[in-house]
């Protein structure tokens, strides 16, 4: 079979095409960031990305409550909102719900719970699709997000010098995936990875700062993301581009090992890049607002991309992580 | 089970209170129309859609060609963009495989089909997600269309006196479910159910002409769209809206029964009303346009509503259609 890289190098490589052909056509900033961009009125810009939820590779039917499995597909896709530096605003839902579901109450719960987790967030459902399906249940959830083009946060953007940074500590989302396939499903681990939060309101926040560079969300971990981050940087950048980890700062979630969170995906915690002159300012205004810590991980170096540098108290960490997988992958 | 409605109406009340509740909050059009509505730039509005395509519901996987599959999965959403009277202008496309295709070239087709016609349409893919699936491949289309706000056509805008019309003979798509079902994959009707084309430019067109007043594209079939539309414009008039239709005026496909133009899904034609005075001219321009006729089918009358006349020859018609089912359902 053709790779991902490979599916979505064909559907990528047409879609420029398209974009440069003619005047008659509408603009575009391309696929690569969390969410595609719009040009709204007055300088504003609507962002737009989309997910598939999916039972058996996203969330397991047996060990997941309905309550849980709408507050994930709503907060994978805010966080992508939130990863540019906008603010969540709008949804559409599209549901299909095979026959086991038919007799039971989880499609009711579900709705309940989707509708207060995105009004609580101000963020209102504005279009949709119910279906059947023939035996699992399928979620896609596109987040419409908006704010001044002045706030976008790229994850291309990142510079020499700059601190990198993690929104919170990591692993939690992958002890909980542990927990879960070691049939513990009531920790709170199992529970945090079943129904993530999104760093929404710091997202939004982070992208009025022009102190913060490069910005997007974990999502496949800390080890695949970061890399991700500096390769769209290198794309972006004359100079060359790499980043110093130091191990000993990664934050790590209470109920996680440091390998969790630097391999542990699902996190959805934001990981920037921040001017080092802002960061002090920076740090202890994000305190004040949200009482929570900005955890400054390593530094953008001028190195040769593709291998970025994890340090262990100074010395060269050679360990490989494997990468993520969800549960059917 | 909750029923879709109920689903939909939990889901839809509470987004009705969160647009109302203040100043904070963006404001839209809200769930009912083929498209969400959000304002853009210079009187300009966006439109937003999303559908889901899923095997074994929506189509066979052995009977249908990933080239069919993504056309179907491509026009299935432009044509709600159409049906608004707006130009699809992009796309995002969530699509999960499940390991059956790894081995063959399905993705790598669906890929260079997708492009194609997107291509052709001037639409362009401006993001999406891959992820895996268990057993079902499992596609959903968010399509974005844009225009100025006054060509909005809506399905609540019937007046009394309008004329009823239809973009295109009807019945294919039934027709070529039938064949597929009954083991006939090869038949003009049964390549045309799997892969459908939209009005696409049609409605474009439509929308820009102020004598059309309410439109939809008929995805469920004629005897259930046409009361959703008579529903939605009762609401939204003062007097009492209802619809006389002779059948004998339906255009029926080539393929196809009368009961199939009635009943069949998955048309993807456009539904609308015309100011009486101003059919004629349009229908004239139209086919000079495009080489095509509008069909006119019957009027909007003042009526009770909730009751449609279905006239054979003048006498009222007293056959009950089943409405369309897809393959799973």
């Amino acid at each position: 079979m053709i790779s991902e890289n490979g599916f979505i190098s064909i559907l990528k490589s047409n879609s420029w095409d398209q974009a440069q052909r003619g005047a008659d056509t509408y603009h575009f900033e391309g696929i690569g960031d969390d969410c595609a961009i719009i040009p709204a009125e007055n300088g504003y810009v609507l962002a737009l990305t989309t997910d598939l939820v999916i039972e058996g590779i996203h969330f397991l039917f047996e060990t997941t409550t309905p309550e849980s499995v709408a507050q994930k597909a709503l907060h994978v896709n805010l966080s992508d909102v939130a990863a540019m530096g906008l603010r969540p605003i709008a949804t559409l839902l599209s549901i299909a719900l095979p026959p086991k579901v038919a007799k039971s109450d989880w499609a009711e719960r579900f709705a309940k719970a989707w509708t207060f987790a995105s009004g609580s967030l101000n963020v209102t459902l504005i279009g949709g699709d119910t279906t059947a399906s023939t035996d699992k249940i399928v979620i896609n959830v596109t987040a419409i997000g908006r704010g001044h083009k002045s706030h976008i946060k790229r994850r291309s953007a990142a510079q020499i010098g700059d601190v990198i940074c993690v929104g919170r500590p990591l692993g939690r989302s992958k002890a909980g995936l542990c927990d879960i396939l070691n049939g513990i499903y009531d920790s709170e681990a199992a529970r945090w990875h079943n129904a993530p939060k999104a760093q929404i309101l710091q997202g939004e926040w982070l992208g009025g700062r022009s102190e913060v560079h490069a910005m997007m969300d974990i999502s496949d971990g800390l080890c695949v993301d970061l890399p991700r981050l500096i390769e769209a940087s290198n794309i972006k950048s004359d100079l060359e581009i790499s980043a110093e980890v130091n191990l000993e700062m990664i934050p790590v979630a209470q109920d996680a090992s440091l390998g969790d969170a630097i391999s542990g995906g699902e996190e959805y915690a934001l990981l920037f890049t921040v001017a080092p002159e802002g960061f002090e300012a920076l740090s202890q205004e994000y305190f004040e607002h949200f009482g929570e810590k900005i955890y400054p991980i390593g530094h953008i170096i001028n190195e040769t991309p593709g291998f970025i540098h994890w340090l262990d108290h100074g010395e060269l960490c050679e360990e490989f992580w494997d990468p993520f997988s969800h549960f059917g992958e």
